[in-house]
């Protein structure tokens, strides 16, 4: 008897379906949705657009989320000629922390039509990063008193996070705070409105609120330090009740299934996170074994035996991806990103003529170049903070630099310049992690670059010397949210009843793997070397060039708003 | 009765003449030719064009001076309507330190068949920067020795200059070198060419070789430490008659006049460098007053009472550009040029297509879109190393540096902070000026950049804090050049006796002056504190990062030639 699995992965500009075959992992179809309002980040969609999005807002509308629903999971249901009946689970994944505050029945208060000018009531999407000053604030109360949860995110919190976010409609938006009556991550919101039950994942909670199975939230009187309002947030708009990856949050109400065009009563698997749920789709269940999620940004889940302090990591969470062990989670907050700003915002004609030619995206015209290049021939480095750095740093404050300009520069240079890095950063978040006493034994890669970008893996096997391998599925988030969907489903009904077993069946490494030319390594090492000294330049001086210059920014913007 | 004069400036791209009147310095016509052969930077020319140059080479083709002379001059002639015959002199001016070998007979080696793929046969252009190797041994050899004159150059000599281009050649071709009877600043060939008598001039001497009017040249003992070989380099190949600006070098021999349509007999003033005659033409002739020729590179002259020392100039020279006052020198390596780079290699097609369809430059276009920033706004800052620095750090493998991007960043955002990076360098040079004791009270700007970039014009004084005169002339040196053929022409033959006397009749400046904004002024004054900050970590740290990059560089492009 068959049995199939759908997983939804809901990204940072588009949502994707796939249709997974319990057996073995096969992927019969898959669809995507680019959001209609994308990442809103300059002003309010129409016709609220007069309201102008300050730096570091990033926005979503919720709409999109269920748009992605109706179009995307019907269309793999169609191409696959999959019978609804057969399918036996729908599971989904989702960037985090992206979170919206709701009215009790989970009615988005952005959808009020009274609250559509106002920001706040939109979804905050994960990058984000307006919340620095609540962050700050989360920071300093939590070293004053001494918060014993502080050091499992590596000494600091981001303002990407839960409570930050939270924090900012408080300080901001007063008014709007109290009409939030849930405050909640869109991954479970997504759930809640597929099973018409409110529930929470301890994977977010853990990673982005400071959860733990072991003490919970942070207490009270914590949240009464950040603002006498925050006391009870947790108890007035957020929920106790947590529920581990892999568990069934409900099934498929009747509503939903109209939507999906799935059997009403299909069960549902608790919300997961795009990064984590991909450790075990990329086959990474083992203790010393990493996966990178690659995309708009990095994401490094590491499983671990014990839990140890590592600087600057974004969390470390028993249970948070493999029951039993230590998922420790790292990142970096540009990279896809930043090469797609580079293609937009800083290459010639000549290259999207060429590309045009070619029938080719413009990326691939540079990668062509950039490939003719050797490691250290363009004379340039690059911090790549363009969004922030999430790991080792955490500090959404900082900002990218480039060195090494002559009027010979040319913009393959730079963009291979801005590969190298990424690879860089990734270099000290795994030499974090083993200086630490945490071993990094395999690494496999997944996500949307791995697989278009070959000299972008290569250079990151060069840089940091270790052979990178590559998760099989093209939609490895999707897969684990669909692998979620197995479990939860269970043995039984032809799904599985671990994770553990669910990877072991259903996730597949590429056959290549990309191993370390041991030349270029020893090149990279002299410019990891110049890239470790420009990173504690910038990165460690507390008030050092980079946060001046944003302060006059912010200064320059005020003055032009209040005039 | 009217007396005209002709002025012909040998620029980096081009060479212009025009055609003044001497009563009042009006511009009859000009002219200019665009070097055929531009700026050789990469391979030599057919076809010779298999030899690649390495990084840092810069040459010229002296074929393409001759062609200005006879393209440029006649035109002149012709669209003005003057008789040659009320023409009383010509004059040249050439950018320096920009260099050649010739035979003792005046023929360029490049010229001579069997040498013409030979890359040191070439005219060294100014911004050749190869000669770095011979620059760090001339300056250590003369710290050793506590040659009295190094302090006349800020305490550094240039890869740039004359003796450092020679021994390049001395170094690394040394046949060639045997070769050359006659080692010469481009701008005493031409008048050569012109008069049929070899003649060097006092200001290229004074400027970039190390002389004075009171020491001459370093003596042959220093020569000799550099290299046996080098011992006699002055009496061998070069000369010790140097004739003071404003002078006479001879008259036109029949062969120039052929080919200039001038007459047989016409005086020619002794050579000068483009920088130093534009500060009579732009009406600066007493002490504390400054032009700033801005184009390609900015250069700054400055005239002072007294001999100072002052850190990282690039030589200060008794009756350099005014009898009986110090002429000092400082400048910028890129300016225009670094525009003009982002311009070509940095800015996407929207931006191009707007200037298509507006009939407009593509610098307009990002003037404009900059022109509606606030300082600071962007949160952008840039180290303008493009082209290494020249002043105050006197350093050729300085590299570029731009710092606070964020994926928000546009193009125009960019523009306009290298825009200001080069005024932040300018501030840095009055700043070390006035720290040295040698005032700056009057500041007049000419050259190609002020005319065009009205926003160029008002950065720099609001940067600086000061306001920006701005010559009159849109060809401030070549109306330099006429002003020096007037005085070499003499009073009696309807020029001048002395170049102030020359500069009060000819020389105006624009009505249109830059007046500082003192909030903008107060904004880049904080901006300038971060610009500093950079330009010490960066500059001063005699081994950091662009240091290290580039070595990284050498090596790496020294294993693919030898691969």
């Amino acid at each position: 008897m068959s049995a199939y699995v759908v997983g939804v992965d809901f990204g940072t500009a588009s949502g994707r379906a796939v249709l997974v075959d319990c057996a073995d992992g096969r992927e019969l179809a898959s669809a995507s949705f680019p959001y209609a309002n994308g990442v809103i980040d300059e002003r309010l969609p129409a016709p609220h657009d007069h309201v102008r999005l300050e730096p570091d807002w990033a926005l979503q509308d919720p709409e999109d989320y269920l748009r992605t629903l109706e179009y995307a999971v019907p269309q793999v249901l169609a191409d696959s000629g999959i019978d609804p009946g057969d399918v036996i689970g729908i599971g989904i994944d989702f960037t985090s922390c992206t979170m919206l505050p709701t009215a009790a029945d989970g009615t988005p208060l952005c959808l009020l039509e009274e609250l559509r000018g106002e920001p706040h009531a939109w979804v905050k999407l994960w990058k984000h990063h307006a919340a620095q000053p609540e962050a700050d604030r989360i920071n300093a109360v939590a070293a004053e008193r001494g918060e014993p949860w502080l050091a499992r995110y590596g000494g600091r919190i981001s303002s990407e996070w839960f409570f930050a976010k939270s924090l900012q409609i408080l300080d901001e938006a007063p008014e709007l705070y109290d009409r939030a009556e849930r405050l909640i991550e869109a991954a479970d919101w997504i759930v809640w409105q597929l099973t018409g039950t409110e529930t929470r994942n301890s994977c977010t909670a853990g990673y982005k609120a400071m959860w733990s199975k072991r003490d919970g939230f942070p207490d009270s009187a914590y949240f009464a330090a950040l603002d006498p309002q925050f006391e009870h947030v947790v108890d007035e708009k957020m929920s106790r009740t947590l529920l581990p990856p892999g568990s069934r949050a409900g099934v498929l109400t009747a509503w939903a299934a109209a939507l999906t065009r799935l059997r009403a009563g299909t069960p549902v698997a608790v919300a997961n996170v795009d990064a984590h749920v991909s450790a075990a789709a990329a086959a990474v269940t083992e203790p010393g074994s990493m996966v990178v999620i690659m995309g708009t940004s990095n994401c490094h889940i590491l499983l671990g035996d014990e839990l140890v302090f590592v600087e600057g990591m974004c969390g470390a969470v028993e249970d948070g991806v493999v029951p039993g062990l230590i998922g420790y989670e790292a990142g970096q907050s540009g990279v896809g990103d930043i090469f797609a700003w580079f293609a937009e915002q800083a290459v010639p004609p000549e290259y999207h003529e060429a590309a045009r030619r070619q029938g080719e995206d413009v990326h691939r015209i540079l990668e062509q170049e950039a490939a003719e290049l050797r490691p250290g021939e363009s004379g340039l480095l690059a911090l790549d903070w363009w969004n922030g750095n999430r790991s080792v740093l955490v500090d959404a404050d900082l900002s990218g630099l480039l060195v090494g300009m002559t009027l010979a520069t040319k913009a393959p240079e730079v963009y291979r310049a801005l590969l190298e890095a990424t690879a860089f950063g990734t270099r000290v978040i795994v030499e974090a992690f083993e200086s630490a006493g945490v071993p990094v034994a395999k690494i496999v890669a997944c996500g949307g670059l791995p697989e278009r970008n070959r000299l972008l893996m290569q250079i990151y096997a060069d840089v940091t010397g270790r052979v990178f391998s590559v998760a099989a599925s093209a939609e490895t988030p999707a897969l684990g949210a669909a692998m979620s969907a197995a479990v939860a489903a269970g043995a039984e009904a032809g799904g599985y009843d671990s994770i553990v077993e669910a990877s072991r069946r259903m996730a597949h490494l590429s056959e290549h793997a990309y191993e370390p030319n041991e030349a270029h390594h020893a090149v990279y090492s002299d410019l990891y070397a110049q890239y470790v000294v420009l990173h504690d330049l910038f990165g460690r001086d507390g008030d050092g060039v980079m946060k001046s210059l944003k302060r006059i920014r912010d200064r320059t913007g005020e003055e032009v708003r209040m005039s």
